[in-house]
């Protein structure tokens, strides 16, 4: 075999973690589209050259990886290091490093994939069976525990990093060792089998999509009987304190009308669901997909997209529970929703998809690790009460507390899912169908898109996005004949203006299409208005009733003590929105009050006066990107700002 | 012995939960006062007549009293059935028997106690140590796990059940029982023993109580030993999700400025403290103590008096975290916190520790039973999003949510705490000190006080409070000279008026005071002004900005779904302050508006509108006793209005 020769995929429409059989739009391949300077890439680097080196030293450290070589050596036993499912650490892991050196062809990327498979391979069964947790001396036995044992979990993950290596080098000793599991488990829950589903949805996924990348349809199917088994009550709803709705147990996915439960899990098995919706042109299976997604973001997301209200079981709340201080936007939620859009929005083409994963993109996924990539956020609160001390970088957080980006944690999934996502972030900045090319997400790029039957579309995108919001599209390659360039104008975005042909006009939030015969050298200019500005809450959100938002762009922003002036505490603040807000360079001014506030009493919160912020004379209020927070240092930081008015 | 051919203690002054040996304030004895019809009568016959066998059949048909015979039987196993704390639920019931059997003498109540002390007391093992979960075949060690294992837990309510039967039929084979178990836990864990100590407070609190009941000052030694060695990181806090805060292992409670954790040990940890400032004359304990109440009555407390802002470690929030629909208020912390207040009181004498019994004892205690008592809430939100399904009675709930009365939990530690302290609750209505007899709660009674050096006051307390406010206080047996009759005038009582000596006169919140000689049938009148009120939050609690509650004297009220006009959403409903609340015989109108709501989008809940509730035509929304709610059925609820002005 010779493709380890090749440092990046030949097929330049190859490599992409997506790659439905049917869809309206077809993801660009990783060889189709490469970033140029800017917001995305800087990240990209970050990943490349920090985060993933970083996962690996922590895993070796703990001994997460040395657990491979333990079975290997037959000398497992009751001390094995790591929860159970640390297994799926060194898959995410993995995969990060696979789509990293499809993307840039870092050796070291391709080397650490080796060296980190080969110590994998060592501790698979002869039955293809492959768990570090389970089935060896000292340790509890094979799917003993579906409810809470993450076996099949781990496995999902593992399917996923060989996708990542088959899309980009082609087969290689992962993807064969990933082969073995999924016959395995084919062989073992498939019909006539162990009539079992796990009580975290991730080998759903895994399974379709390495299903699809080797043309294994026994795969498919398997997902499918895992996704069709779910929602029947299968798994023992007392063996976790919240009952069956925290594992979607409750009711098939199918027939629910929103998500609910621990976050994660449920956006996973959503992912697989319109897959599988996919593959099967299940058009109910697709429909109840929308219906949740349409449900869940009109009432259970939050501004920054960021999803899950709840501590207690890292899941969703009922319909407007929506605290800002007790947010959990667990950052790998954040991942997990954009898995679920970018579905959708290849299967209908409705770019409202892609306006929540812009959405989640800068404020959650690009809110979690700190700019040196070594740090992250596990929780993405909108409201931090109480400064929270910088961990010891030499330590693990023990608590997936907001406040504090943490190098590590004890569980820690979070900087994994973030890795394999910046590695990838550029499939899903634009897209081939209806006609042409889609522009989704807005950065410097250049793409070279298969327009099928032999066309290409070749441009360059230039823009500072989303410092402005002016986007410049030059087209390099034109196509023979009429062909579409679309360019989303996300929902936010209202007095938008497309500039092409020597004319201006006006473009609602949607898709501004331009179809027409392309010459190359044309520039069609999409000028989005980036000016700050206050945005306000249904009134059903009870937790933030009377505040207002400041947004920029994409950009949630917020205010962070360490920007007031001496004296001024957070909590008093008052802002007057009759003052439009003002672009300070990145940052943005509004006008505030902070004292002295009327206070209801000393010694009992509630009482017979109405108790409220502001007071004294006005000042400006500084406010940060979001996704910058606690980046100075630690500070309390409030997004939603009580407002002087009703 | 011939204690048990007494029906009731001979000693009036006797039969009192708290007995510190040194205070300002004098508990009564139950046996110097009596309830006459109302409220709060009504509330301890349904706990006689029904709770208690409620409780004890609950734990027969779990095993829960079975696993005392297992142990006597040599038959305990891995199958025991309970939680490893459920002994404690047993004892508590004791408990409740004992004060129950003081109170009224039932002798059905006593049979109960002896048939349970017997089975109890075969189950303990030579050297004193009593638990059916741990030291037994089977089982496991005991002494293993000092952070989860709830053994000396269980001992402590094991104590506080020795305490009550002492003082109420005198020294009996449960006494002897405790006495045998608190001796080896002196020994066991006394000064050269081992130094550990129970990640659940409550041994303190009972080896407090059972020292000064048998005159042991070796057990409040003990209590001391306890107390100092907590804070100082002593537990493993690893081994609880959310570290040593959880179970106030990481600060000395002499050091704390607020509670913190979990909210029954925090606040059980406290009451313990009080005892051993009251024993040791330790200033500086009270003081750490009245701090911490101080911060978190201010800054951590719900308008019901409710502790706990989360469901996570069923704990206090951060200060001014206090969601209205997470809420968790658990019933247990309502105990606990009156538990802190009283012993509080007795030290100081300062009545803002009874006004916030009172706000407990009506909006969390009184919430927590179905009027029948044979169902209970465990957790006591202030917004119920979704009406939840009632269970069924012939099930334990799995879960603590709120919402729903059930009959049993699968953790069901409020039942038992809320049976021991109804059957208690006359203990806390007045006390003798400040040189008379002063009334703190206010329902009909009768009070034979014991002034000391052989002077008696007798009052007979006619009210309908807290329907009405007036108070009328007629002497029945005055005492030779003068002497003060003083009573608490309700923080909330503005306008409150005394009538005495054909004198009217108006009487500021704190304690009005009548000192001078009585004479037999004249009468003192307290007029507390009970019209329904607003009261507003202070802007520092975020989650009910811009709303307003209802308070009628002691009582919050809260909205129903069940009394909304057809058509009218919950959620859209928006209150009008400017017009005054109106009673009707206990309920409450407000006048409200329903829509057409503003809603800010269908398909996104911010943008640039603000969104509100309200418009349309008024109409008068019925607001009930917040402890009253989910007794006609599945509902939705608010305490807190959304409010039509800022």
């Amino acid at each position: 075999m010779t493709v380890h020769e090749t440092a990046v995929p030949t097929d330049p429409t190859g490599g992409r973690p997506v790659v439905p059989s049917r869809s309206r739009h077809r993801p660009l391949g990783l060889g189709e589209i490469s970033l140029g300077p800017g917001f995305w890439r800087e990240r990209q680097e970050a990943n490349a050259s920090a985060t993933l080196q970083h996962c690996e030293d922590w895993m070796e450290r703990l001994g997460w990886l040395a657990n491979f070589d333990r079975v290997a050596e037959g000398t497992t036993g009751p001390d094995r290091p790591g929860w159970c499912f640390s297994d799926s650490e060194v898959y995410k892991l993995l995969e990060a490093l696979s789509w990293e050196y499809g993307r840039s062809g870092r050796p070291e990327a391709d080397e650490a994939v080796r060296r980190i498979t080969e110590r994998v391979g060592r501790a698979q069964d002869g039955d293809g069976y492959l768990n570090t947790c389970y089935g060896h001396a000292g340790r509890p036995p094979r799917y003993g525990d579906f409810e809470t044992g993450h076996e099949l979990y781990c496995t999902g993950h593992l399917l996923q990093a060989a996708v990542a290596r088959v899309r980009t080098t082609g087969p290689d000793a992962l993807v064969e060792i990933a082969r073995r599991a999924a016959d395995h488990v084919c062989d073992t829950f498939g019909a006539g089998g162990t009539e079992a589903l796990c009580g975290h949805p991730e080998i759903e996924v895994g399974l379709v999509e390495l299903g699809r990348a080797l043309g294994e349809e026994r795969y498919v199917e398997q997902a499918r009987l895992f996704l069709d088994r779910r929602g029947h009550g299968t798994l023992r709803e007392d063996r976790v304190p919240l009952g069956g709705a925290y594992f979607q147990d409750d009711v098939p996915v199918r027939a629910a009308h929103a998500w609910r439960g621990h976050a994660v899990r449920a956006l996973y098995l959503s992912a697989a669901a319109v897959d599988l919706a996919a593959e099967r042109e299940d058009r109910e299976l697709l429909t109840a997909v929308e219906r949740q997604w349409e449900h869940s973001v009109a009432r259970r997301t939050y501004l920054t997209g960021g999803m899950g209200s709840r501590h207690q079981d890292e899941g969703f709340g009922e319909d407007w529970e929506l605290p800002a201080d007790r947010a959990y936007c667990e950052s790998c939620a954040g991942v997990a929703s954009v898995m679920v859009s970018w579905r959708l929005y290849l299967s209908t083409g409705d770019v409202r998809y892609a306006d929540l994963m812009e959405r989640t993109f800068f404020n959650v996924v690009a809110t979690a690790p700190s700019a040196d990539g070594r740090a992250f956020f596990y929780a993405n609160p909108l409201h931090q009460r109480v400064t929270a001390g910088a961990p010891d970088p030499g330590t693990v957080s023990p608590r997936a507390e907001g406040g504090v980006r943490a190098p590590w944690f004890d569980v820690s999934c979070c900087p994994t899912n973030l890795a394999r996502t910046f590695a990838t972030w550029h499939a899903y900045a634009a897209s081939v169908g209806d006609g042409g090319l889609t522009l989704l997400q807005y950065a410097t790029a250049r793409i070279t898109a298969d327009l099928g039957g032999g066309r290409v579309l070749g441009v360059e995108v230039e823009t500072d996005y989303p410092g402005d919001g002016l986007v410049t599209v030059r087209v390099t390659d034109p196509p023979p004949g009429a062909a579409a360039l679309r360019l989303r104008v996300p929902s936010w975005a209202r007095g938008a203006v497309l500039e092409e042909g020597g004319r201006r006009r006006p473009v609602p939030p949607g898709v501004a299409v331009v179809e027409r015969e392309f010459s190359g050298g044309e520039e069609v200019r999409l000028r989005l208005p980036v000016q700050p500005r206050f945005t306000w809450p249904d009134h059903r959100v009870d937790a933030v009733r009377g505040c207002a938002a400041v947004e920029r762009g994409p950009l949630v922003y917020c205010a962070e003590s360490i920007d007031l002036p001496a004296g001024v505490d957070l909590d008093d603040v008052l802002v007057d929105p009759s003052a439009a807000p003002v672009d300070r360079g990145g940052r943005v001014l509004v006008r505030a009050t902070a004292g002295p506030s009327r206070t209801v009493g000393r010694d009992w919160p509630y009482g017979e006066a109405t108790g409220r912020g502001g007071g004294g004379d006005p000042f400006d209020l500084t406010l940060s990107p979001y996704h910058q927070w606690a980046e100075r240092g630690p500070t309390t930081m409030r997004v939603w700002l009580p407002a002087d008015r009703g």
